[in-house]
């Protein structure tokens, strides 16, 4: 990007006729879901000041209801039902955050609810959703094979469909995030956000432009597991043949169309992160800032101590300018649903090499 | 205690006269210590809602500069030195968290810093002074073993001692977490703090009296270190013989006068909770909560799980009352500094048996 604002601009002009999520939407969103999900901390972690030379600050969505930002999306979306299409029951299907964030939600409304999970999907998220009250579902390994069961229940009993993240409504409540970011520290002028489907990074990417125009919005995947990378390379969202990644949680193998407007008209740039950075953020998130983070929440993270900020975005590496004022970057720590069998890992001294 | 206002009030009249710590010195180490340590979040604990019936939140002293609550009182001591004192250098004697604290404070100011350690002290503690830029010493295995230690270097080397709990600028900047609690959430009506020395407990027992005048505040210790209860119960200060808890930040043998001074006058009740409780109050914090949360600081959840704070203070139990308003508890966790060795014991299933 020669030119990021004039090739910004352009894209926004593109994604503008596929209705992007408005400020006003994440501003209503937030007033729906206020007092039902957690206003959660941004706790600064010292460390990566001291070895970046950046403020950074952590907003710890691992602290939120149901264990991650999956439950603003889920508590707007139920909020938005109408009582007939509430009677009906909801289904999604999940790697595991959206799952437990519907059944949280729809819990609190007694809706029932329903989630299809992979066979695969860490006992910590599938336990989760069974004690949050859900019945719950397997089929397959990948994000398409969840889908299609997920449809086909849907079609034989009549429950409506919340999507995990390709889906306005869900975009909007994923925003909050950055909106709580940005009235908590109006300073803020770096966001990195882990991208799975896209949701949170899109949402978040819609607030933050608009509340602050001249901030970078970086987002982070697993080097494994592309996707909005991919589709921003391509300028549309592709399905990957291969995803491998330890982050369970930003494995889905395509990108959002929906998504993917809101990334090509507002994200400055998609880093890549190895799997060992990730772990080895994990274990810095948990020793250091006593914060019990879930691979896919630890990517931003990540981004940051192995150095994969300092290329990316417009405004260059945030200790780039010498002379220029401290940068302000807020890593979000999407969820802590760290399944129990990998504290183990994180804490062995070989993982942090 | 059949009237235990009017026993209060006694004890308030007789504690006078040792100048309890007001709530303007409160107030006044707020403004010294804010922007230097962190406004450290309340986390609702949706799972001690539904298991008894009151709405619990955790003030996470875990999430602290330096992983604790210690920060507070150190920088507000340093914060009222004066230049000449502050060129000595200072010191103290800690089982860890004080002393890491202390190191912090001083490593702000460029003040050099010496820490007496017993050498049984978690080598997340002792290695985290170092790292913060303390002289590190280590001397026995109890209080006062370190104790006459660091008054020996004091005396040799000039330094300026700042002891762990037992002075007034110490409690005024612990009793700094009651103050935010009350101003983050107003309702709240009974405050649960872990007790070492009794520092925490002293000033937010200070600042809660003030503040909500029909709050309950309750301490809690280890059933093997008693120190306030026994204290409370003797009319006195009583070294005990023998201590015996895995919480070794609540481990002096002796209570302060000045701390005990404060309780004596503002607190309600003093419980007891057995390691095994700490333990699992520590796992639950950890897999449910996502808090890494040292054993100390687990002590309030561990006095809540195990129903101790059911017969506690006069307001009875939280949930005692048929019909009455829901209770609104608020649990200080005091730090985050586990020793990396104790997290497989946390996540070792049979210690939650």
């Amino acid at each position: 990007m020669d030119n990021p604002g004039v090739a910004r601009r352009a894209a926004s002009r593109r994604a503008g006729e596929t209705r992007l999520v408005s400020l006003t939407d994440i501003e209503a969103a937030a007033e729906r879901i206020r007092g039902t999900v957690v206003r959660t901390p941004l706790i600064p972690d010292a460390d990566l000041l001291e070895s970046l030379g950046c403020e950074v600050r952590l907003k710890c969505e691992s602290l939120q209801k149901a264990g991650s930002f999956k439950a603003r999306g889920a508590c707007n979306f139920l909020a938005r039902m109408g009582p007939e299409e509430l009677e009906r029951g909801v289904i999604t299907y999940s790697s595991g955050n959206h799952a437990q964030a519907l059944a949280f939600a729809a819990g609190l409304k007694g809706v029932r609810a329903v989630v299809v999970m992979p066979t695969t999907a860490p006992r910590v998220k599938s336990e989760g959703a069974r004690r949050l009250g859900a019945r719950v579902e397997f089929a397959g390994t990948t994000s398409q094979h969840r889908r299609v069961r997920a449809e086909e229940i849907a079609a034989r009993e009549g429950f409506v469909m919340v999507p995990p993240f390709d889906h306005p409504w869900i975009i909007a409540g994923a925003g909050t995030v950055a909106r709580e970011v940005v009235e908590d520290w109006p300073e803020v002028d770096t966001l990195l956000v882990p991208i799975g489907g896209g949701g949170q990074v899109a949402g978040c990417a819609a607030a933050l432009r608009r509340l602050r125009p001249d901030a970078t919005i970086i987002g982070v995947e697993p080097a494994g597991a592309p996707t909005m990378r991919r589709a921003l390379d391509a300028g549309a969202p592709r399905t990957l043949e291969r995803i491998d990644t330890i982050a369970d949680g930003l494995a889905p193998t395509r990108a959002g169309d929906l998504t993917y407007a809101h990334a090509a008209a507002f994200v400055d740039d998609v880093v890549l992160v190895e799997d060992e950075d990730i772990r080895r953020a994990a274990r810095h998130l948990m020793l250091r800032r006593k914060l019990v983070v879930e691979y896919s929440g630890a990517a931003t993270v990540a981004a940051l101590i192995s150095g994969r900020i300092a290329a990316a975005g417009p405004g260059g590496a945030p200790d780039s300018t010498a002379g220029s004022p401290r940068r302000n970057v807020c890593a979000v720590l999407s969820g802590g649903n760290l399944d129990t069998s990998l504290l183990g890992e994180i804490l062995d001294p070989a993982a942090a090499a």
